[in-house]
């Protein structure tokens, strides 16, 4: 049987991977009074006189929301809320799995940026953090920023910073592997999507000055048409030489590529114009742009993919879980952008100099020091 | 230490009494490919293909929203949407300790009648079923009506319909022991709010025909002044004598008094104006109507009240957990009256005649069987 076979009868026999549980078990009149009635009018009352105590007193503290509104699933498209409910039950499986934080599900029936929105500050109230996942660019940099700036509780877009964050950590250790500088490296990043932008915007924060942005049309520079707001503005910080071409004369004199983008789309003669011991990450799933042997056949010192089955996978549940416990335990308004740069560094720092080597830049999923190791370094950066 | 007392204690050690949980571990790539990616893709895909594969796939088929926006939460009035948390996080923790539905707390920041419908169509993927709680009057009529006409999944609001039925239940099988007849009843409700209306519906329904309401301004007719739309609705279906006065007029002549209104209003000599081996409800919490000691000694036979401490206590929790898991089970679409009617019946059924007396009408919360002949009722009026 394959995986996927396996998978489905699995999720049938689960019938739902989460559940709903009690802390506490209701078997007597007694703890009916003090979990429900009239017991509980008393932590009622207490927060009505002053909503901090909410933490204190509810699930809030460590709960959190799960929104997709299915436009942008895995690698499946629009699929639409209903049918995104598999991934997002699995996301907050993940959450309590990896940092016991609680989890649910929000699959929104509306694509509507502004009904979004308003859904989510609505429902706000049972929740410590939201995690955005799967909805399509360029609508999830709005919602983000504005949920951000209407809601005093942290959102993270995970498609975009979750990635973004292991890929510089994988980068971070990269570079100690291959002795590049971070002042003279040429990044290449295929792909103008919600990760591939918010890699972009996290390389840049690092301090790395040359980063070129491509997509279908190759290289995109102010000249480029078409591109959404979110691209134009990455335009004014990216191709500052105004480079024009193919995403092959994007790969010329590059340290390090990134792909978010589409499966074989890179080739060894690509790779070869690269500058000497280049960084690849190559993370289509579940075809990469390139595979890992031929790109290293072709000059690549470090490569990783999306995938569990070659060294250096960049997944994500080796971000998400930390931030939020983190951000959750220290009551984190924001994410900020110093957060995400310190969970880089702090993943990056999990693999000891004497460990690292081309093949052991990012450690493993299940490394069970990740989620405490990103989970203090949010905490230490909340003002 | 009072029970308030503890209550507020056991609230912070519990730190939130509901929390979520995986179904199956994730420990290793292997679960982790199949609960999460690239596994999760196929039940997302069958769903796509066909919307009822979630009820399969997800925890959809067996997960309840418990919806407030806090406007009526206990007897603590409009207490705003955080300061509910707990109160609905112990109705999520009942639905799963009386019958193994998950349920998750949906505290809703708004009391716009538009946007809480929106809000609640827009998260309903996720979910089987829609219990509304504490959501004041006439606002949640509206709210449950719209709901149900346009979602596909059940919408009960509790308040409304879970002290309906059990009050239905306890007359039931109050007029086997006082061997009263539907056909000649005079009831008195007293409290034209979300409750009092719906278990004056439910008494019509189940056949009664003389119901008088009241509420402040005594008893309710045509004539009343400044009735919302939903008082006006029933005031073409009760009092169809239009009698006029106070709730000491109602009483005269009365066979069965329901309150849901306020403490100690009602006194030995209204009782004393009752017909022999009247049948009283006093459910104002935690002090009710009349006391139930001094209510019998003015001539009642039957009383009930909505305390655990006291004989034949009204509680919802023997009601809305078989209501949703019945509902959930045969996938209802909606709670129809013929449900809720066959409810009440099956509540009354569990109490044998042999066993039936003036202190016992109504099945114990903690009777175990209670969940599930709720549940088959229901079932068994799926169309």
């Amino acid at each position: 049987m394959t995986t996927n076979e396996k998978a489905l009868l699995l999720h049938a026999e689960w019938n739902g991977k989460l559940e709903t549980i009690s802390k506490t078990s209701v078997k007597s009149r007694e703890d009916l009074a003090l979990a429900y009635t009239p017991g509980v009018a008393e932590p009622c009352k207490v927060i009505a006189e002053n909503k901090e105590e909410a933490y204190r007193y509810t699930m809030k503290a460590n709960t959190v929301a799960v929104v997709s509104d299915g436009s942008a699933v895995l690698g499946l498209g629009n699929i639409g809320a209903l049918a995104a409910m598999p991934v997002m039950e699995g996301k907050a499986v993940l959450f309590k799995e990896f940092a016991n934080v609680n989890a649910f599900p929000i699959c929104l029936d509306t694509q509507d940026t502004e009904e979004i929105i308003k859904t989510v500050i609505n429902i706000a109230p049972a929740f410590g953090g939201i995690n955005l996942e799967d909805i399509s660019a360029p609508r999830c940099f709005e919602i983000e920023a504005r949920l951000n700036e209407l809601l005093d509780i942290p959102v993270f877009h995970d498609d975009q910073h979750g990635t973004a964050i292991v890929v510089l950590a994988g980068i971070i250790n990269g570079l100690k592997v291959t002795g590049k500088k971070i002042d003279s490296c040429k990044i290449v990043v295929n792909g103008a999507g919600s990760a591939g932008i918010a890699i972009t915007k996290i390389l840049l924060s690092y301090g790395f000055k040359d980063v070129i942005m491509c997509d279908r049309p190759g290289i995109l520079s102010k000249d480029t048409p078409d591109l959404n707001w979110m691209q134009k503005e990455m335009m004014e910080v990216t191709n500052l030489k105004g480079q024009t071409g193919s995403l092959a004369d994007a790969f010329v004199g590059a340290d390090i590529f990134v792909g978010v983008s589409a499966p074989n789309i890179v080739t060894s003669e690509m790779v070869s114009t690269m500058n000497k011991d280049s960084i690849i990450f190559a993370m289509a799933n579940p075809i990469p742009e390139i595979m890992p042997d031929i790109a290293k056949a072709a000059g690549a010192k470090v490569v990783g993919t999306g995938r569990s089955d070659f060294p250096n996978q960049v997944n994500n549940v080796i971000a998400f879980p930390g931030i939020f416990k983190g951000a959750l335990e220290g009551r984190a308004s924001q994410i900020t952008e110093e957060m995400k740069l310190a969970a880089a560094l702090a993943i990056a720092e999990l693999i000891p100099e004497d460990k690292l080597s081309e093949n052991y830049i990012i450690p493993e999923a299940f490394d069970s020091r990740v989620a405490d190791a990103v989970s203090t370094a949010i905490k230490t950066h909340i003002k």
